[in-house]
């Protein structure tokens, strides 16, 4: 069975580089990418959090959470 | 001809968790992958502050540089 590895944006520049950069590049034989704009679906915002995620981009996979760069904070994206 | 990335690091504990966590999960099929240890190989400072690292760890990848999380800032592995 594959891990899963959500990839948090919200379509900003830094999120764009990062999707095709970073999120592209798992190993597909052992990853299953989920991408989610955070900025189209809010409903996601309050998992995000509770999932670590501070900024965006973000990869959130193996139990852990890493922010790729900067982009926008998590917290702009609730406004 | 795989693609190239380098994963910067200094050894410390957000850098491992990086390492296991994405570097480790990259497609072999399409990267490989260099891990340089920038504690104990101060000869690549340079060339990993030419590619815009400000921190480890970090992924230079397809001519971008990831900063994932924050483990220490290059400048304090220059002491």
């Amino acid at each position: 069975m594959k891990a899963k590895a959500i990839f948090y944006h919200a379509g900003c520049p830094v999120c764009v580089s990062a999707e095709r950069g970073v999120a592209a590049a798992l190993d597909p034989q052992r990853y299953q990418v989920e991408i989610v704009h955070l900025g189209q679906q809010k409903q996601r915002l309050a998992e995000a959090e509770k999932a670590g995620v501070k900024s965006v981009p973000a990869l959130v996979m193996g139990g852990e959470t890493f922010h790729l760069n900067f982009g926008a904070a998590l917290s702009d994206l609730k406004k």
